[in-house]
């Protein structure tokens, strides 16, 4: 996915280093040498934004501890940012988008798009008198293998859509402090929104169904709970979905479903195929065509029409594991030996060329014991 | 992984731009931030390596078409390259290593080591003699489930090791055009050594063995077929293998078993417990306990001790897809609109805060359908 | 399971040999030698009656076509049948039962009760006022892991059941002839009741959901809907379920959901654990405790309790291979050939003898090839 | 499977009721009705004899201690056993066998054919000599998928077989006392014969590559360890296999493999397609076509051409999961209320008839919640 064009200059708001979803969008953007972080308002406090930004890399002058701050001067320099990311609580999504959408700097927002309506549907307004872009994470719907189901589905190989089950099943929230940051917030109707689970990953989940499915939503019925006591707001839900065209569905989102991890899921049927996509094995797709087997197909594999960086087999995770690699032979270069015996050198080398040797060696005398 | 370190500068030699191997190389080497890339002789024909030079962004004056002339040049300069990826096909390792090892460069090479087993015993005394290191991407055990599992051997909890079962099964030398250049190099004994899939894919297998099991080889007795006829080299080889202090175990390695893509796997049994890793599901782990039921274990998971990038239940992958979606995004922030359907914007934000809302009002009116 | 205690005399109603459950029936009543099928009334139709009974090895004075004349001549035999099988449509449960049950002959049913709630209560006072038993074939209580798990769950190690969530999918009827005998009764509401799908596979998830869970439901919200336009039936229903202490759940049933066989799925969560059942693993369960691994528990596993006929990796199935092959070897014994070929014989003795004695002296002789 | 013919009256030696494979068999005889099992000498112990022949429901005086007594005394009866089966030690199937083989009875052995290769040729003439049938219980040739399997390779579906890995894993002599009578005759190279593991299962394993590959062996090389130490007797092994014809394999059977059960595995590739067949998940087989996407046939599935008791999705064991609450049942009929509360009765109908008609009226009613 190289293209050889200028990297597009990046800001961020919020992300600060102890921030998981910060981290994930600074490598995701870094991954295909698409973006340069030249800019970042990390944290609102103003020592965890310098701390921060240092650890990111940013110079100094270009971080900042105030997002408006970031915005208005970001968008006078010449080399200002052209993009921001932001990664903070939700409830901060409305402000900080606005501020950058008006000085014409594209927008790249974690979901949900506001914690309120009213914000939601104010952004769209700011968007739409803005030149710059507003585009929204829903991550999930980059999995080669979720294209792949949305291409199956547009392409006629389910018929027509009758039912689309979706579930996103999390337990972390049965093992939550609700005094830690990542909970807290998520708790706070305040920060958060009126929605607890629904907000935090049924959106997810809506939006995966939709992404595959090519439907629109119609009407719900929903049944909400809050099991762990810790907030008013929904830690499990259940819900009946209508789909425009007649298609029926069930929704189904968890935090406290122990035992699943991040366990989203999403099957469609038509009246002529169906077909199934977990985001925990993220490699494969469930197919069926009425009156065939169940085929496995595989991001890459046999049928694949999408893009990918590596060939199947090699699964998405691969790439990472080169990486880890290569971050730990940084270690190694700049003087650190802490993971020294972890990492292959000549000694691993050797061994894979007296295993060749002998091996071969072996074969050509009849299959006798050799040394290694 | 983010460490505010200044970035280690890399050279690259191979991997030109319809190569995929160096194009993994360099999205690992970019992953974390640990480095820039900033020369290379990516091919040894001029204008392929000026072409893919461009591409990945390297200055013109910093791209070469000969190995050596780049390990001298880049020695001289002040802001030359600390370390270097090797990705050329095998027969070539042994003198573009030594190249760069001579002038105190740290090599970073693909494996196998070298072609031959006298070129590997050479650059030993290279390696040996140089100040620089010598690493080897045997990039199976960068995976943290690997990690974890050689973890828990070292630490006793399969007790001693009796049995390392290990398996490398792939199709794709089945389908393969032998004058298609991937399949070209390594079915010709003169570029890729006396091993054809035990070279190519066996030593990983071996190596991850070994790496896993902490064990050390002692003799194999080998068994090497060629079915696809392309070549003399080995296209399936079996193999009995004995380890030092009396564990055993098999070896298979296929490149024409119809129906595996890459399926990488370790089994290793002790009087403890046994384990179970395949690289096609790596984040999770096999593993039992004598009298116990089998445990799933999974990256980041209840149990787990090693480093991640993200938590469990998000698969490595995960992050892929989050590149993805930034990758598209780029496209459209530079203008180009053909990915634009797929992308989330504001209107599937809106679908989003729509569905919390309707959620929420159903619930509170008794479970009553609410239009959407 | 041998109990050496005398056969039961046991008759059946419906059933005739074109209708699968019959047989299955048949079968699970042979299969521990508890039962011997002394009479029937296979059909209303005298033929296929006659012609049934022959070939489940009825004798003729015991093979009826009215089940109404069964029960008066059984009752009055000394060597009268003590319980009777009913396998008809629903809508004969009710008189059936009642005719059995009032002459004091135990009663072993199919699901549903009966076809109408009318007619339920009424067979619930027809069973109170008879000394003889009730009993129902809500089969899949049988397996020996769905058990495993109503016993984790009453021993409290799930904690408090805050979920059940409840599915059964099969796509049959997307392939059903509406005109087809086991799909026509299906579609007749006359004969079927007021449910399609929820009467004929919904009531099977919620029993195994209340059976495992140990939970009494208290009320439901449905979405029914008939896809397949071949009756006013329901041929795939989605429900929220609220069961009695505050636990949650969702049902679905579908008999048009492309891909699926006969998935049915039960997972329950409390507040100390999780597991999940799937009848088409039926030798697993999931398990989750709190703060630990997922495991995978076994029937006859290294935790399990409960009673089986066979150990631990022998799949319920095991005993049918096998049964399989008794029954072909009946073949032969009896003089048919047509399946010779398949049977293992001197031949495959010899191959087995001959492996064993080449095994023992490759090892011998180091582990030279020997000829086989 | 039932055929409304006569039931073959059948013997058994060995199998007393402490032995789990002697059950085995009489329960796979009674399941399609093809048997009736009339005498015994399930016991050289004349009182274990006595009571393993009254509990399996043996009249007395068919009931013997002496196999050699029993022949004679069968075989001079009108009634007498037709077939005998012999589920002893390895090291009594030569005598059983030629005992009943002379008088005309057939034979219904479990597998070695017998403990030594003098003895198996000597029974091949016995057999020979003998107008009785000699039939063998590799009883994994009687799973549909393996039949299955077998089908596909034969109707060339594969190509050109090339390579056949067979894998029989368990870890039960990891947990067993040499002391127990299961354990000890298998550890004993008297009564079970020069193959331990080899013998036990690895014969199993090579019998059923055989029977589906359809190839012949033609030479193998072997390594034999004895890691439990109870015994000179291999407990895991490894070989190397070549077949007529040209294709290759390798065979692993272990019984101390920690956390495998029972996992028998085999794995076919051709020039083709491939295929695996796991004996853990028998209602299914992976089957690919060269260029296809992988397929899960299923036992009963859309290309499935068997014979099968149950459709598809209805797994081998289902049908298990019947006889058990068959054999609960009576138990309840029979006066025995131990079981009961795991049994469906009333009850359990009542409520299934309150859950179809909430269903029914909360759709009607526009979803509202209905009490159950």
């Amino acid at each position: 996915m190289e293209t050889g064009e200028r990297k597009i200059r990046l800001g961020m708001v919020g992300g600060g280093v102890d921030a998981f979803i910060g981290a994930v969008h600074r490598i995701a953007a870094r991954m295909d040498g698409d973006y340069e972080l030249v800019a970042g308002a990390l944290s609102s406090d103003a020592i965890r934004a310098a701390e921060s930004g240092r650890l990111v890399g940013l110079s100094p002058d270009r971080t900042y501890s105030d997002f408006a701050d970031m915005a208005r001067a970001e968008a006078a320099r010449d080399d200002g940012v052209e993009a921001v990311t932001i990664v903070t609580p939700n409830h901060l999504h409305y402000a900080v988008s606005k501020a950058f959408l008006e000085q014409g700097i594209h927008v790249i927002c974690d979901k949900p798009l506001t914690a309120t309506m009213a914000d939601a549907i104010a952004l769209r307004d700011v968007a739409r008198a803005s030149g710059a872009k507003s585009l929204l994470t829903h991550n999930y719907t980059g999995y080669p293998m979720a294209r792949e189901a949305r291409r199956l589905v547009a392409g006629g190989a389910l018929g027509n859509i009758r039912l689309v089950q979706m579930e996103y099943a999390q337990d972390w929230m049965a093992y939550a402090d609700p005094t830690n940051k990542q909970a807290a917030w998520r708790l706070d109707p305040a920060q958060s929104g009126a929605g607890g689970a629904i907000g935090d990953i049924g959106t997810h989940a809506y939006n995966l169904g939709l992404f595959i499915s090519g439907l629109t939503g119609e009407a719900l019925s929903a049944d909400l709970q809050c099991f762990g006591g810790h907030s008013t707001l929904d830690d499990n839900a259940h819900m009946m979905m209508r789909f425009q065209g007649g298609a029926r569905g069930t929704l189904w989102c968890s935090q406290i479903a122990l035992g699943n991890e991040n366990r989203l899921n999403i099957r469609v049927f038509g009246d002529k195929g169906g077909l199934e996509f977990d985001q925990e094995n993220p490699n494969q797709l469930w197919f069926t065509q009425k009156g065939q087997p169940r085929q496995l197909l595989t991001r890459g594999g046999q049928t694949f029409q999408g893009d990918v960086r590596i060939p199947s087999g090699h699964p998405e995770g691969f790439i990472e594991a080169f990486a880890t690699l290569y971050h730990d032979f940084a270690g190694v270069i700049r003087g650190d030996d802490t993971k020294a015996d972890l990492l292959p050198g000549i000694d691993a080398g050797m061994a894979g060329m007296e295993f060749i040797t002998a091996a071969v060696q072996s074969n050509a005398k009849g299959g006798v014991w050799v040394d290694l």
